[in-house]
Parts: C-alpha cells; sequence; structure tokens
C-alpha cells in the first residue's frame, strides 16, 4: 500500500489523480488517498507557488501538457488556476476519504475542472463532483463547513509535513516519501523492493 | 543534438554531468555543453534555493541518493552546498566550452565535489579538474578572472533566460525546453520523434 498525498489545487496532482486507478490495475499496487492542504505548508515554507512565477508557470503548463500525451489524457491548459476555494475542495476530499468515496470525487473534479475549466472547489464542480461519487451534495456542504471538518483538514496537513511532505502529489512508502508524479513509478519500485526481500 | 544548459552548483546536475557520456553512446545523441549562471537567474526570479529550504533540502539529498543509486552512481552526500565559488566555476567551463573540453572538465569537477567531498570553483578542485581536461591551470585561471570571461558567462546566461530556462539542468531540443535530470529521457524521445517525422 502506498500513501498518495495530495491537494486539489496542485495541477502537477491532475496527473496522478487522473492515471492512479490504471496503475493500480496495472501494478497490483494499492495506494490510500491523502487529502491535506499544500497551500498551508507551501505558506509556511515560503515556497512560492507558480502563480507568482511567469518562466516556472509557463514552463509547468508546457509540461504537463507533454506529460498528459504520453498518459493519453486531453485537458485544456491551462486550467483555471489557482483555485480561490482550495480549503473548501479538500474540506470536502476529507470527508469524502473517511467515507470511502474520495478517488471518485477527487477524479470527478479534477476531471472538471482540467478537461471542461470549472475550478474545483466551486459551483458548478463542487456539488456535481461529489453527485457523481454518489454522495449529497446538500449534506456534505453542510459537513464541509464544519469546524470538525476544518479540523480534519488542518490534521491531516500537520501529519503530512511530519512526514516531511512539502509539495502535491506525495507518495509515502513506508516512511520513504517520493514527490511529484514523476516519481510515482519509483514509489512503486521501492514498494516491491520492499516486499520481495530484505532492504539493500 | 540536444543543448545541454548546466550550471556548476547545481545539484542535481550532478546526475547528468556523470550519465551523459553513457546515455550519449547508448541512445545516439549528440549533447552541446552550455554553462550558464542558474544563480543570477534565481536571484532575479526570486527563486529560493534549497539551502534556505530544510525540508526540500533533506528530499533533494534522499532523492538523488536514491537517483545515483539507480544509476549506478556512489557519491557522498549531502556534498559541501552552497558553493563559495559557483561564478568562478562556471567561467571556466565557458572557457572550457569555447576550446572543448569542457564535458572533461565539468565531470572531473562534480566527481570531486560529489565524491570527493572537494567543493567545484575552488582548490584544489579547480585546477585539478582544469589539468585532468588537458589544459594549463595557471593560463586559464587568469583567463577566468578577466572581463571577457565574465561577460561570456553573462551572455551565456542571458541567452539561457531568453530560451525560459530557470533551472540546471535543463535540456533544450529545437525550441522545447525540458528541465531536470528527470526529463532527459523525455528530451531524447522527442529529438527522435522529430527526426523519425513531422510532429504530430
Amino acid at each position: 500500500m502506498i500513501d498518495f498525498w495530495f491537494s486539489i489545487g496542485s495541477t502537477y496532482s491532475y496527473l496522478s489523480v487522473m492515471r492512479l486507478a490504471q496503475v493500480e490495475a496495472q501494478a497490483g499496487v494499492g495506494f490510500h488517498w491523502r487529502p491535506f492542504n499544500v497551500r498551508a505548508i507551501m505558506i509556511e515554507m515560503d515556497n512560492i507557488p507558480f502563480a507568482r512565477k511567469p518562466a516556472k508557470a509557463a514552463y509547468m503548463w508546457r509540461d504537463i501538457e507533454r506529460r498528459a500525451a504520453m498518459y493519453k489524457m486531453a485537458p485544456r491548459l491551462p486550467a483555471p488556476y489557482p483555485l480561490a476555494e482550495l480549503e473548501r475542495a479538500n474540506r470536502v476530499a476529507v470527508i469524502a476519504a473517511n467515507e470511502g468515496w474520495c478517488a471518485a470525487y477527487t477524479r470527478e473534479t479534477y476531471r472538471r475542472w482540467f478537461e471542461l475549466g470549472e475550478p474545483a472547489g466551486s459551483e458548478p464542480n463542487l456539488s456535481a463532483s461529489i453527485a457523481k461519487a454518489g454522495a449529497e451534495p446538500g449534506r456534505v456542504l453542510r459537513d464541509a463547513d464544519s469546524d470538525s471538518a476544518k479540523i480534519g483538514l488542518a490534521a491531516a496537513t500537520e501529519e503530512a509535513k511530519a512526514l516531511g511532505i512539502f509539495g502535491s502529489p506525495s507518495f509515502v512508502v513506508d516512511s520513504e516519501l517520493f514527490w511529484g508524479d514523476d516519481r510515482l513509478e519509483d514509489a512503486i519500485r521501492w514498494l516491491k523492493q520492499m516486499e520481495s526481500g530484505p532492504p539493500d
């Protein structure tokens, strides 16, 4: 089992979110979906987001476009960025993780964000993605605005930070941290090596 | 031909510098070594180096260690960082590129930096690496302190910036930019696809 730490709002996470089901089936590896608030960690660490870095942002979109093509995905780029409602998107994800529909919700919200241009965390994306995952939007949205949902997201973020996580997506195998969609295959290799014998 | 843009002083560039000769032989691809001053670009873009980011720095060293093992390299990590004499190291590289001994010098200076713990750009690494590449250290070091060497490095850096480069290593194929040692295989695929037919 690999812990998949992600924040809805992260651009590169689109690639992982959309290919994880296929990777799971092909590699025979399970993923535990762990939403957290990467923005809170980035602000604390003074990691400046792409939004304030034109050269890096231009590169990022082109890089995502090339990688998406490699995976046979067809996003409309650039997607709306940054998200106005990043926290709400991830509070819903924490509720979804507790209730067992996190992967379905996250995939749908990213699909709508990157393929239809509807920002995640805002309407109409938010309710549609909750409904698509089989939950009731009205109830979930009320829960998502509760103190307990805010505490849930903050606690997950503290847990991520304690693991050394500073970006999304991150993959954790045992206590080994892999950052970025482009390290997913390394994480899988690490897990298989762990399972097949003693570490070298 | 792929343009290999690098700055001595960049940690991840160690991986590319040390494996490029083998990649060149195996993939049948030529590389044009283009030293520039990544620090000048990072300062201008307000890209904060790893030295001021403890969580990212810890991750970086571990990531380099894992990737180096994958490539059968054996660095002693962490290497001394950051370099005090980054500019001098790269002024020598610009001279070396003009005179045809850049790859040999850069490989040796990285080997000494990452495998013996001798900072690049400073003695004894600097003279030993120049000599190993077949040049005369006294003459090269005098040239490296000249205005013309300073202008040469600044001009290369402006050229990098105009290409959209903001980090080292970067690979440029035609006008397509790939950033990071982990994008080297993508750059090679891009080149081969370009050579094999019209782009899609």
